[in-house]
């Protein structure tokens, strides 16, 4: 039995399952919410299970919605002729982050992985083929992660482009900014030198 | 609006207002709740729900408890005549992980504060008082936090026990294992001198 309740200790053991939260951290919010009670501790039990009662797919690019259409996708001022392509909800939250993003997105729900088993049926690629045949899409910016399988799963949605007039790009990879070239790795180079852009003189 | 739909953005909110949890790790551990729906999720809502509905206080020590008493009191194989004093459950908690304590606790429920306003009659000491008086409590060992107020909650716990029969033991204090002389201030230090310990020869 320890030194923890029985209800304490199942608390910590669903805690520490949380990534990057350790045993010692999960004792920590365990017991804050043992000494907590009432007050704060019941609405993040009620908070968890709304997340997960009322989140669904949006109908149209798969983000996590509380209607048929994502927050997104419903937004008149968003411009839906110009589709960024991530892989999972957690890219177009970073990405919409930057306030950069004018269009709209679609999660492709994972990525093509040979290694785990995962071919492009897997993911929602016919469902943004789709949308481009039906909607009045001018532009698709391939978002994958810079990586190999990224780029295997933009590859895959380029073949399947070709010939169609929507006009294709891909967020740029280089040198992050706040980092120095001394530290950066081949890689990370050889995108910086090919990807160089001209600078007006 | 944002990048989060209305219950993501309150699940996020409760999460940072576990301690130590930053917006970015509550934005990451809502996230995994979110794409880990059902399957775990509901797990760590209930086991909040339980913690907060089954535990109570142990009748004798203040300690949690999902009956009368507490796992400790209720052990048979602990010594009910040594009594350790702590503030809160947390110290009950880290002192038991030792596995040295043999004894029973008395959780206080805080400490003697007169910043916060917090007096004797607002910790469980007229509780220990009782208990010391009507069972065969032999020893009380004072581990309250080694600070101001943690000596002043132990020096009242002396003074109301002054006269009687009771043993009265102090959990050591001094230079902590693992550190160096070189970096310990000058209170630590006092402590470590003043405290020193006949070593057989």
């Amino acid at each position: 039995m320890g030194a923890f309740t029985e209800s304490m200790g199942r608390l910590i053991d669903e805690f520490a399952k949380l990534p990057g939260i350790g045993r010692r951290t999960a004792e920590r919010l365990a017991y804050h919410v043992l000494s907590s009670r009432e007050e704060g501790a019941i609405g993040l039990a009620l908070a968890i299970r709304d997340v997960v009662r009322r989140t669904k797919e949006c109908a149209a690019c798969f983000n996590a919605a509380e209607a048929e259409r994502c927050s997104i996708c419903s937004d008149s001022r968003r411009d839906q002729s110009v589709v960024w392509v991530v892989e999972e909800v957690k890219d177009l939250i970073a990405l919409e982050k930057t306030g950069e993003v004018t269009g709209v997105y679609h999660v492709l729900k994972g990525r093509i992985s040979p290694m785990a088993g995962k071919g492009p049926e897997d993911l929602t690629i016919d469902n943004l083929l789709k949308r481009i045949r039906k909607q009045k899409v001018k532009e698709v910016v391939l978002a994958t992660n810079p990586d190999l399988e990224g780029d295997m799963t933009s590859q895959y949605i380029v073949e399947k482009l070709k010939g169609s007039q929507v006009k294709l790009s891909r967020i740029a990879r280089g040198i992050p900014q706040g980092s120095s070239i001394e530290y950066a790795n081949k890689a990370i180079l050889t995108d910086a030198i090919t990807g160089r852009q001209e600078v007006e003189g």
